[in-house]
């Protein structure tokens, strides 16, 4: 009999649509099972899911205290927990989990302040568990494709990022007189979402999946950011410093007539380029220098052997966003197994976002919207 | 507690490609289980699945025919089976199971012969059973928004249709100078693929999919076919009429360098067209008359009610092939669930390729075949 | 002082699309110049073009016969003519010009009947003369590229060839109750343009510019023909065999929404493919077998010197249909220059196609029309 | 007889790239003939060219002062001179010819410094001149379909600008230790380009085309600019401020691996917004809100009369560079024409770039390398 990995979901509830994009992602993995969840303050919606999943009665919480507690004092307790409720909430339920020892998957961004962010990681630490934060996008094949070619120098030293995360569902807020409460509401309410809209929720994708690429931290950035008198952010523009004096230039916006879920990341270095868009995942393209461009897809024999392994359907038939998650929480996953089987798990040896990459993320929505709010002055990070 | 479907497969062992996308894609409804199987002749294969899925002892066969015999009689017996097994064998296997009362999910082609396929739609009918196959394609949303689309008249009285499915997979067949066994050997073997390897692999997804889309059912088609040297076709051109006079064009082939999974449908009609292309499932190109081409998107708010409700994820983030599968297995479930609450099914009720599509399929590669065999001579389907 | 080259224009009067194109094309050549036409029948649109190009009055002629008697006996009359009326007029003018000793530019297609076809050629080879026929698109210069790639090899034997010219502008023929003159009369008026519309206006596109890339001669072909209720087709499709028993299969159509002027053709051989599509024609995809698929681009390093030969413009910045236009003209006026210099013209020593490709247009166009109007029976040409 | 617009030529000797362009745009309007020309220092190569377009020898000159003087006092002179040498001399010859009383046309950028640019625009109203800078995007005619579309208000208030012109022509200096005189050489030579390569030669076509586009004026940008350890910029990034507050970020590049030509833009409005890339530049992606993206060709029946007549071709039918150069010229000469009819040219009157928009692009590129060499701090136009 297979080791079995037992997780519970705090958030998700009937009607909720990222927690059900985990669900699905966790559940094409045979070796896990949800078996506990507080998935929603509604007691309704908590056991819409719970009845979905065939849950037992007494591991549906109406509290996610109440959960991390009595789940920490079972013996066949959660393994983990999965975190998708609204952002204001990521740092609150991540803590008290951690403190029950148990080990978490949330979703981004971590929390809304660096000192938050700062304690998740040190309590992590101390605890010694597992924190992995989802940002999805790496979780891609072609991503790891990108990586792995990148770190081979493929494209030599690299010379210039340019980066863009663009979506237009906020549009109307742009003609809107006055700030009204909308679907949008919570993404709009800094009372829900922090000190940015649109940074936090998708800018700092933008970072991390550059980072996660290339390698390549940024030093310092300047920034417009526009809010076109709302709350919170809508658009913005960023200049960033990397370490080693290479720049490059992010763009994030959901006021973008048109673009869907517009993330799109090229990287141009001393011996070639890479291209990747999210709409089409499966590809990218990629330029030798002096050489045509290629169109490389995921599935092929010209792809490396280690982005075959997260890679599961033949070239040409799309993966897509939920084999993406699904990446994620395989590698989480994997880890797990090695902890239950009595192993040790070494930093970096599963590929997935830690809390630290979560800490960073933090820092980079804090800095875009200080120097936004200073005249687009450079802010360290 | 929510009504549990459960299922059993057969095929699917240890390291075959489709049945694990088949077992993914049903993973992701939490109504339905898999609790036994006949996964491989090879044990070890067989078992190593079942341990992966956590299955009991006794619901690991070394036989489908064992498989089928003790499922039938237990109270809490497989819902339906799953069948993955080379083309070769569909037909002794999907007639054992519909002979013990089990609802069958099959790979497509259904079988080899028109007479073995009607066998199969006789029992069915007998047996008042789902005999659900996996033509995969109109298991995407688009196409569901396609059909919708022509079903309205958005593109008027349908003039032309051009249809491919090109791959390169087997390009090498060229150059080899003798047939040889290769990977591709059961593909191009007689004895495993019947009278055709090309059309009977992607033909019949293009035949499908376009009667799918448009309700237009063949009359008679002629063809060129060529096995370059092999005992089965690598590539074939059809000349099509359907009912009512209306012409169309079909390519499959298998040795197009660069095609990877190249299923390309495009419906011109007199008030406009429609254009998909498998690659980038998430969008349709469709033309008004006299107006300009609009990409459009799964997810958004211009597309119809129906269509959201077999898509799982916003725009702009792709939901991929195994969301097709699932989108089939969902409806054959939605079907066993009224079912087992004491419902009946109406013919055509919910939305999954039939038995009867089966035997479709079955003629078009008869057809396809024998035009190709005589000088490409009409043949009536 | 540099040789000039001079000639005359039938066709194009004021108004008139094609023979501006033309003579924008001839323009940017300063070894041409216009000296003399008969433009238009309707002495003001005459006028109009000769006016615009400051033409002696005693060069502005209101009859082709007369131009072509005058012409011929001035010491400084035109080296060739360029013939742009329509296309029932083509067969009449040229020969008209050849008995009178004069170089012919012709229009496709070169005439209706074999028979005219087959004279034409005999009274340029009886005449010793240059009869060139404007297939627009082996002027592109990637057409060249892809030429010489497919001459060279690298492609390997060729194996399969698809092959479409698609438009849309007679969609609202499918509409009209019945046979009505409009914008379009002539085309679909067999008076004015023979047995065929589609076919012979863009189909023999499709013939001429895969001739010119492969080298490939249709052996036969069977087809199913459109005409939808009206005089003449609007739709086609065919079944092609080149000698050596290679197929392929074409499609022409003007009806189907959205296309505007889709000419794409595909080339698959053993060792890997080339796609051109007409819309984006600085740009070639080239997939060598078991490798990416690579975007060929004019104007780099990467391509034919040969092919850079006929390039005007660097990468990135597109050529456009006038400037393949030019390309024919170019070579046109490259062999008259030779031949003013009192050398001689080899067959094929220059680029362009000739009344012999014209002959095989018309050849190709009344076996698609005899198939489709025999329940495609195989025709050979 | 039509009215002759006479033209003369600095620069364009034999082999230099884009005076042949300019004279191959030129070449197709009938109403403007080549008269003269100081083409190149090398007398060959300044021969070669007249020798082509058999200029009178008396019109062939060995200095651009020496055919100011002298055409200036024939009868029949040249009515506008085309500039079309290197960057450093444009001040120099566009002064002398002002000051000669001849029209002027001059290459991009205008000069060196504002200075320069504001002496020439005085000189240009003293002498009641027309003086147009050939920045070519603006010539294509979709760009003139997006700045009617944008000045009708079909995508509502402008919200966001993300714009870039990027290639890899210099992609080689990231590789060479030091910087070594080659085929670039007067790109990165400060003293044949002034202060900047990069900005100066592509990005001011960003400056102009988005200017031209939207009507918006830049008000204070701020930007990094890369050297790569060369004395020219080579990659640049900016933040950009327009009057109104609206933010936009531009980027050029020349090392940017396999972007050939790609000047790429993006007006993103309360309503809607448009897209066009050069390389494709016979079509628009147009997003009403709320709506699919549509895209919108040229040549099609729901395209602006305005735009249609600038266009020559059919929709479909690529019109590419020179017809943008074309349609600037033209536009010089429908002015040139009514000027020497009699009539009086208004500003703005005609559609072409002006001495005043080569000012505006001499400040941008000041403002982005002050920007650059002082830590990205804003600098106001």
């Amino acid at each position: 009999m297979a080791v079995l990995v037992r997780y519970g979901m705090v958030g998700g509830g009937s009607g909720a649509f990222i927690g059900q994009v985990h669900r699905n992602a966790i559940a094409i993995d045979p070796r896990v099972r949800l078996v506990a969840g507080a998935f929603s303050t509604h007691a309704d919606k908590n056991n819409a899911v719970a009845d979905l999943y065939s849950l037992d009665n007494d591991r549906v919480y109406s509290s996610y205290q109440e959960m991390a507690e009595k789940e920490s004092q079972r013996p066949d307790g959660i393994d983990f927990v999965s975190i998708t409720t609204p952002n204001s909430t990521h740092y609150d339920v991540a803590k008290c989990f951690l403190e029950h020892g148990i080990h978490v998957v949330c979703e981004k961004p971590l929390c809304f302040t660096v000192e938050q962010a700062e304690e998740l990681v040190r309590l992590t630490k101390e605890k010694n568990l597992i924190f992995a934060v989802t940002y999805t996008y790496p979780g891609y094949a072609m991503c790891k494709v990108m990586k792995e070619m990148i770190a081979e120098g493929k494209i030599g030293k690299i010379a210039a990022v340019n980066a863009e995360y663009v979506q237009d569902w906020l549009l109307d807020e742009l003609s809107s007189g006055d700030y009204s409460p909308n679907l949008s509401v919570w993404r709009t309410d800094p009372a829900k979402s922090g000190i940015s809209n649109c940074v936090g929720d998708i800018g700092t994708h933008i970072e991390h999946t550059v980072h996660y690429l290339t390698g390549l931290n940024i030093k310092r950035l300047c920034a417009t950011v526009n809010r076109f008198g709302k709350p919170l952010d809508l658009n913005a523009n960023m200049l960033v410093e990397y370490e080693g004096g290479i720049n490059g230039a992010y763009w994030c916006s959901q006021i973008a007539a048109g673009k869907l879920n517009g993330l799109a990341v090229r990287i141009y270095g001393s011996e070639g380029s890479l291209e990747w868009e999210q709409h089409y995942p499966d590809y990218v393209r990629y330029t030798p220098k002096g050489g045509a461009t290629q169109l490389l897809s995921r599935g092929t024999g010209y792809i490396t052997e280690k982005a075959a392994s997260v890679s599961r359907l033949p070239s040409g038939h799309p993966e897509g966003l939920t084999m993406a998650f699904a990446n994620i929480y395989k590698n989480v996953v994997d880890a797990l197994v090695k902890l239950k089987a009595g192993g040790t798990v070494e930093p970096g040896e599963f590929d997935y976002a830690t809390v630290e990459d979560g800490l960073a993320g933090v820092k980079f929505v804090k800095a875009v919207v200080e120097s936004g709010d200073h005249d687009s002055r450079w802010v360290n990070l």
